[in-house]
C-alpha cells in the first residue's frame, strides 16, 4: 500500500512489542490474566498511575471505552461528552447497545470541553423522565489534536465530583499528550482526579492492546464479569501483557510519540510557506487543513489519508511512529505542485 | 508456571504463526478489515468452505460465537443448544447481555445434540409469549471432547432448515475435529448444510484471533456494523488475518490438531493400565476422568489441571499443540505413584 | 365469546374495581405516581407488607417480574427458578433483553423449587466465565396450581441469604395462595425473608395493574429510573392506584380469590367419580388433567381452554372470580359426556 | 390537588370512555388482543389510517415509541429527531437501553425538523463506524405546542424514502393537530408517506392506552413477539381497545381536542393585554410564556404548572379537554394581581 497520513493505526508494530512477544512466548502460562506477565505489568500500571490504579487488559479502545462507561453508569445514566468524541460518532452505538446508556453530547470549538459546555447538560437531577448524567468524559489528546491543559482537566474533575460524577479519560493518545505536556501519566490523570482511563497502546506502536485503568477504587465492582461478557476477555492475555510491559517499562511509549509528535510539527512547519489553512493548533501528532477539493482529491492519488469534513473540504493528516521525514517532505512537495 | 493440561490455550504461539506476524510488519495497511492480507486471507478461507464462504474477523471465541448468534437470531428468538455448550455456561450470559435472546438448552449424556433432543425444544412457534427457536448450536469438537459425525451434523442440519432455523457450529477446536474425522473443513460445514461457524485458531497455536464464518449468505447482512457495535472490530486487522494465512495455507492447522489429539491418545494408552474411569470417548484432545479426590488434588500440586464436576471428581485433562511426549510420562508417572 | 376455563384473566374486572376507577375520576392529580391516591395506597401496602414495604405500580406482571429481576440482578448475574417458571417459558425472554442476565433453570416435579433443587445450580461464584447466581425465584401460587408452604419457603429465603443472594416471589396469585394457606400477605413474604414480590391484581378482579413490592430496603435504588427506562411507567397512576386501594381496603382480594379457589375444587369434586387423570394437586384455582385427545379436543368445542402439554395431552383448567357454578356443572356435564 | 396548567395527564377520564369499559366488562374475552373488541377496533384503525394500517395496542407513549422504534431500526441504526423530541429528553433513555440504538439530534427554532435541519445528519452512510441512519422521527403536535403543515410532513417523508429511510410520527397529541389543521388522521400520516405512528389517546381523555399504529406493511415484522419481549404486552387487552373504540367511533377524540386547543386560544387571548412574551406560537394546547422568576414562583402557589426552562424563566401552560373557562379566567386574574 502507497505510505500515507490516513491514520496511525496504519502503521505496523514496533520491533520492541515483537520481540516482547517473542519472548512471552515460553512454556504455558494460566489463560485469562492470572500469569506472571499480566501480574507483573499490573505492577508496572501502578508505578506509572499510582498504587490504587487497577488495570484490565481488552482488545479494542472501543472495549475499553465501553467497559469504563459499563463501570461508571448504569443504563438509566447519561455520560457528557463532546460532540465530536470518539465514543459518541465512532463507536455505531456501542455504549447504546452494550450499556444501554444515553451520551449528551456538547457542541465545542476545538473537540475539548469546558465546565461552562458541561454545566449545559447538568440539569433534571432527580427527575425520573430523564437519564440522570452520571460522568463527564474527555479524550486526551483530543480527536481533532488539541489537548486539555492539566488546570483545564482538574476544572472537569471537580466538576464532576461536585455533582456526584465521575471523570473519564479516553487515552488512545495519552503518550502523545503525555509528551506534548511535558507530563508523567499519573500527573496528567490520577493527580488530578480522573476516575478511570481507556489507555491505549495500539495507535503508538503496539500490535494490538488496549486497557481500562480505574484511578478511582470505588468504580472497581464486578469489572472481570462485565469485561467477559461484553466479549472482551481475551485468553492468551499474557500476550497483552507483555506489549504493555515492553512500551512502559523503556521509554518505547515517550520515544514513538515524541517522534509522530515531532512529525506533525514538521509537517505543520513545511505547511506554513504554502499559506494553507489550519484547522486547530497541532498539539500532538495530527494537521486538520482546508485545501481545495481538486487539490486533496488529487493528493490522495498519490498518499493515504482520510477527509474530516468533505463539505468544508477539511482532511486530516496523522503522523505515527513509523512516519520518516521522507514521507513528510515527498508529501509536502506533491501538495506544493499540486497547489501551483 | 508448571507445566499442565489445562487448557489448549495455556499454550503460546507456534512459531509459523509468529513469523507470519513478523512478515506482515512492514510498511503501511489500511485498518479494519480493508488491507491486503485481509483479503488474501479471505480467498483462502474461499478456498477451504466454498465460494460463498463470508468470513469476519474477530478477537475471540466469545465474540465469535455472538456474532454468529447475531447474525441467526434476533432478541425474541432462541438457540437450541447442549446444556453443556460453551454458549450456554462460559460466556457469562454474553448471548443474553449483547444479542438479548434465549438459549433453550437440552441435557446430553456427551455434549451432542441428537434431533431428538432438538426436537424437546421446537414448540411454540407462533404464540407470542413463548421465544421462538431459531437456531440450533452445536460445537465440534464438543465441550467433552466428543465428536459428531458429519451424518449427525447433516440431520441436525436438515432439521434445522425444516424449521426455517439455522445451524450454528461452534469450531473452536474445528481443526481437532477435521483431523479426527478425516475430511476437511468444507466436508464437515458447507457441504452437511451447517449455516454459520466459529472458526478459532488461538486454541491450536495463534497468538489471538477468531473467526465469524458465514457458510449460509442469507447471514450475511449488516454485518460489519453489528461487529463494530458489539466491540469486536480488530484495527490493525491484518495481523490477525496474517495468522489464519499461515494456519490455513501450509498444514500448520492439521499438524497442531494431529500431535494435540495424539497426546491425548498417548495419554489415554497409559491409563489404561492404571483402571482410571474415563468419562467419555476420547475423540480429540481432552481426557475427562473420574478420580479419588486426594489423589487429583495431590496430583494438582505437580501439574496444572481444572477439575470438571467438582461434586463428582471429575477432572478435565486437555493436550496442546506444545504438548511433548514427556508431559505425558511425567504426568503419569506421577498419577501411578499417588494411586499406589 | 363462549365461556370457558382458559385463563384468569379471560374474565372482566370486578365491579367494586371499577366503581373505584370511577371515583378516582374527579378533577387534576399529578401523573407519574405523585398523587394522593398513589400515596394512601403506598400506605395501604405497608400496612399488609410491614412499614418497610415499598411499592412501584407497573403496568403487567411482566413489567412487574422484569422490574423486579433488574432491582436484583446485574446483567452478568443470574436467577435460579423452576423451568416452568413463568419468568422462564412465558415472556417472550423479557428478561433477557431489557436485564440481560441468564435464567438457571432446574427440573421440577410441581413447578417448586426445593433447597436441594437450587443447590444444583449454586456453583462457579467467583468464575468471571460463569453468570454468578444471585437471586432465585419462585411462584406462588405456581404455575402449576401447586403451593409452597410457608416453612417451604422460609427455607429457600434462607438458602438465598447465606449465599448473599435474593428470594424474588412471583405473586400475580398471591391473594389465591394467602387465601388457600390462611395467612396474611405479610406472614407469606415479608415474615419469611422474600425480598422482592410481583404482586399482581390483573387476574383476580382489577382492569389493569400490577406492582413490584420491594420488602428488602436494599434493593430499593433508582427503581424510578429504572420502571420508565424499561417503559413501564403510567402516567395516570392514580387510576391503577385507585384499583389497588379498592382490592386491598375491602376483602376483595380475598372474596374473589377464595371463589375462584372453591370453584377449583367444585371441578375437582365434580371429576372425582369421571376417574380422570389429575395432575398435581388442586390448591388454588387451576386444574390439570391428562385426557384421551379426541376427547378433549371436543370439550374445546364447547368451553375455551387450552392444551398445557399437547404431546401428553395434558390440558388447564383455570377458574376465575367470576366463575360460577353453572360453568363447573355444564362443563362437567359435557365431559362426561364426551367420555361416555 | 388544586387546578392547574401542569399536563392534559393531569386530566381524568372522559365519561364516554370510562362507560365503554363499563360496557365491555361482560363475560369472557380472549386476553392479549384476540377478542371481539380488539377485531373490531383494529378495524376502526383501518377507517381512519388506511386498509393497510396494522395496530399494536400497548400501554403508554414510551411503548409506542419504542416499540416503533424497535420496528424501524436494529441496534446500529439510528433515528434522526429534534433535541427537544420526548423520545430524545423524556423516555430516560429507554430507545437506548430496549433498542439499543443512537438518536441523532439536531437542534431546532421550534421543535420541528426540516429537510435542511436531517441532512446535516444524513452522512456516514455505510462506513462501520457510525450508526447507520434509518429514521426520522418528527412528533405531531411538537412538544412546543407547534404543528407541523401537511405539506411539511410530505417534505420529511419524501427526504427518508430518498435514503430507504422511515418516518415515525410521535403522535401523543394527534387529535389535537388534526383538529388545528382541519384534516383527517390519514390526511396528516398515510397520504403524506408516514411509515408508523404512536397514536396516544391518554393525553386526550382516555383512561390509559396508546397504540403502535403501522402504515407501511414493511415494517409489520415480529411485532407481537417485540411487543410482549419489551413488557407492554396487555393481558385484558379488550378494555384498551374498548376505550379506542369509543374514542375513535364517535367525535369523542374531536371534541376533546377542539376543547382543549380552544382553551389555549382563550388563554392566549387573556395574556395578550398584560404583554407577556409568549414563545411559540400557540397552535394546539399549550402555551409557553417567559415571566418573571418571582411571578411564576408566586404564581405556583395558586395553580399547578412546570417550568420549562427555568434558566431562562420559560413556563408551560398546557390545557386538557377538562379544562373549563373559569379555570383560564382564574389564573390570569391571578397572574394579573402578580404582574401588577
Amino acid at each position: 500500500m502507497k505510505r500515507g497520513f490516513g491514520s496511525d493505526n496504519h502503521s505496523g508494530i514496533s520491533p520492541e512489542i515483537l520481540n516482547a512477544i517473542a519472548r512471552a512466548n515460553v512454556d504455558h502460562a494460566l489463560a485469562y490474566g492470572d500469569d506472571e506477565w499480566c501480574a507483573r505489568t499490573e505492577a508496572i500500571f501502578r508505578e506509572h498511575f499510582g498504587p490504587q490504579a487497577k488495570v484490565y487488559f481488552v482488545f479494542n479502545g472501543t472495549g475499553a471505552n465501553v467497559l469504563n462507561i459499563d463501570a461508571m453508569c448504569r443504563s438509566h445514566e447519561a455520560v457528557v461528552c463532546a460532540e465530536t468524541a470518539h465514543i459518541n460518532v465512532d463507536e455505531c452505538g456501542a455504549p447504546q447497545r452494550v450499556v444501554g446508556c444515553r451520551l449528551l453530547t456538547v457542541d465545542t470549538p476545538d473537540g475539548k470541553l469546558t465546565p461552562d459546555l458541561v454545566r449545559q447538560r447538568l440539569h433534571g437531577f432527580g427527575f425520573e423522565h430523564h437519564s440522570q448524567p452520571r460522568a463527564i468524559s474527555i479524550t486526551q489528546s483530543t480527536e481533532l489534536g488539541t489537548l486539555y491543559t492539566l488546570d483545564e482537566i482538574r476544572a472537569l474533575a471537580d466538576l464532576a465530583h461536585s455533582y456526584n460524577m465521575y471523570l473519564h479519560m479516553d487515552g488512545a493518545r495519552l503518550a502523545n499528550a503525555a509528551v506534548a505536556l511535558g507530563c508523567s501519566f499519573k500527573e496528567m490523570t490520577t493527580d488530578l482526579g480522573v476516575d478511570c482511563l481507556s489507555f491505549g497502546g495500539t495507535k503508538n506502536g503496539m500490535l494490538m492492546g488496549e486497557s481500562v485503568v480505574l484511578l478511582n477504587p470505588a468504580l472497581d465492582v464486578d469489572m472481570r464479569y462485565r469485561r467477559k461478557q461484553m466479549t472482551q476477555l481475551c485468553s492468551k492475555m499474557r500476550f497483552v501483557a507483555a506489549q504493555f510491559e515492553a512500551y512502559l517499562t523503556t521509554d518505547l511509549w515517550r520515544r514513538n510519540a515524541e517522534h509522530s509528535n515531532r512529525m506533525a510539527q514538521m509537517l505543520l512547519d513545511e505547511l506554513r510557506p504554502l499559506g494553507v489553512r489550519v484547522m486547530y493548533p497541532v498539539q500532538v501528532n495530527s494537521v486538520f487543513v482546508q485545501l481545495p477539493a481538486e487539490v486533496w482529491h488529487a493528493l490522495q492519488q498519490e498518499y493515504f489519508f482520510y477527509d474530516w469534513d468533505e463539505a468544508q473540504n477539511v482532511v486530516s493528516w496523522m503522523c505515527s511512529f513509523d512516519t520518516v521525514e521522507d514521507d513528510i517532505r515527498g508529501f509536502v512537495q506533491a501538495l506544493k505542485r499540486l497547489l501551483a
